[in-house]
């Protein structure tokens, strides 16, 4: 038997046996009196799509289509229609999701839904996934990008799904370092004359001139390699005047870019450009020697932390990282500090639910 | 015997039997009176890095490594640090190379150097690229983004070659339209409601609803195929409102890429959503069937004819379709004309001189 919803308020009450059908064998809604169970428009929207009820106040119910057809037209909050296709998407491939609301769950996380692990419902209260959800052209503030999963459906409704999690920032790469090598600072590089052989060979600063053969005692740095070398010493450099340069070159993008810089050195972990990989960073966990320079493990972008992403720049990143082996960072620098900021460090992955 | 060379306006003059060491054998510089020539910045410090010359009007000309160091620290145009170094590189690979001016070439590209095939020289009068040369953060603007060969520095003076050529935009794809389908504008999209298979099966427009199997004869199309579909009568939809849609929700940057859509589909080409690789469309040239869909080529990424271009953004492009075998294309429109404007196809690959 088919059975009939009515919409009261922003649920949707369907009576007869639907807390056993659909409630306690299927996991949709929450329960009411007796057997009446509430859903959510996008749970009853599915149920419709289904064709397991039929909504009974809409213009043209005597179709099962038409019916669905009139549903899914309708005003049902703005992200109606990408949550629909993420709900019927994670159905489709067998999971249980609430809305992540009250009374549907007791402690709901800030998210769109809530998708329990595969094989479980509501009941077991366990939560695989916090899920958020939003469309190709939604603008996604890097505050609200938060530990657990992104669905993010495109222009042509097909959905990726992102973990969104903590990364273990840390390594044991050699630090020590010289004092007082001559350097030139030239328009946006600083040449380093005649350094010993571990800056470039055990602790990776630098490149050498023309090529990777380590020929002649010559390293061209970048403007933040010597920021932090004049900064500790090492170069016969005014760290001020490197700094000024960086400033004059990128703006406040320098500031945020070697606050990461010297915090991945402080951890341990040697960053290098990631220009090859539209990134600021690639890192290295362990540099003992660059002869036996292993694989970069991560991809490290910089970000204020204030910035808004567009979920097609995620898209890029990550699917360029996860092409290369890496794993994506964004690192989200609170500029209200200078080069001694609070980072917050996000890793994205490619989750195949 | 180690030559000296003087300053004389913009180029090093060099005297003794230069001609024939550093210009006939070489291909450094272009010949003066006698046995004399005269050397651009670039290839006098390049002949200073390797002790073949000496500059004398240096400070110090007491030592080879001080004439190099002082000579790279002065003053010899804006972009000189970067030239040097893909000068340098491109010799030490092999290649001969002038600067892109009068009086080395009879006729110069436009570009920074002219770089002839391996084993040739100036004389031989055949180039194989016209290179320009940024560093990483010089902005590049598309009307200067041209036919030919694309060195980036980046900011740890490792270098990037790209090949800049005129890509084939045409394929043999199924074409045919139906008429007249039911379908109904959503927020952001188009749901289209008992199509004929072919629509999707066949020409490949839209999107089955929930997952990949076409058993419910309802597809979901994004705005730009369902603005194409309605001009050409194939919806039941006035093609206004959905261009209207777009635009809300898309500003000016939809009939950019309509245009682009519109010119792809007119020449065969099938172009579904590039999203996923975060570029606007990936194409297909010869699409029969979509159960039968190959690997499709292209990466394209919509921009107006003056968009201006960071060299991280075509790195981070250009990767991307690399590791996933696919050609990105950069389709300038010129958008002084609407939805008709005149495109401007540029592939970029990888070049390993």
């Amino acid at each position: 038997m088919t059975l009939e919803g009515r919409f009261d308020g922003d649920v949707v009450r369907v009576a007869g046996d639907a807390r056993q059908r659909f409630h306690d064998a299927r996991g949709y809604g929450y329960p009411l009196e007796g057997n009446e169970i509430a859903l959510a428009p996008v749970e009853a929207a599915h149920l419709l799509y289904r064709g397991d009820i039929a909504v009974v106040d809409t213009r043209s119910a005597d179709s099962r289509t038409l019916a669905f057809r009139d549903f899914l037209a309708g005003d049902h909050g703005p992200d109606f229609g990408v949550q629909f296709l993420v709900y019927a998407d994670l159905r489709s491939r067998g999971f249980y999701l609430s809305p992540a609301r009250e009374p549907w769950l007791e402690s709901p996380p800030d998210a769109a839904f809530a998708v329990f692990p595969r094989g479980s419902g509501p009941s077991d209260g366990e939560i695989e996934y916090a899920l958020q959800v939003v469309g190709e052209r939604t603008d996604l503030s890097a505050t609200d990008l938060q530990a657990g999963a992104l669905a993010v459906v495109d222009e042509e409704s097909e959905i990726t799904y992102f973990e969104v999690s903590s990364p273990d920032i840390s390594g044991d790469s050699a630090s020590s370092l010289p004092t007082g090598i001559d350097a030139d600072l030239l328009e946006d590089r600083v040449v380093v004359w005649n350094p010993p052989e571990t800056l470039y060979e055990r602790t990776f600063y630098g490149q050498p001139l023309e090529g990777r053969e380590y020929d002649r005692p010559t390293l061209q740095c970048s403007l933040l390699e010597a920021a932090h070398l004049s900064r500790n010493g090492a170069l016969e450099l005014d760290p001020e005047r490197v700094l000024e340069r960086g400033r004059t070159v990128e703006g406040d993008r320098f500031d945020r870019r070697l606050a990461v810089y010297t915090a991945l050195r402080a951890a341990g972990v040697v960053p290098k450009t990631g220009y090859k990989f539209g990134a600021d960073f690639r890192t290295y966990a362990s540099v003992e020697s660059v002869d036996e320079l292993g694989h970069s493990e991560l991809l490290i972008r910089v970000h204020p932390a204030d910035h808004v992403f567009e979920p097609r720049d995620i898209a890029l990143d990550v699917r360029l990282a996860h092409g290369v082996r890496k794993t994506m960072v964004f690192a989200l620098v609170d500029s209200t500090g200078q080069a001694g900021g609070t980072i917050n460090w996000l890793a994205l992955t490619r989750l195949t639910p």
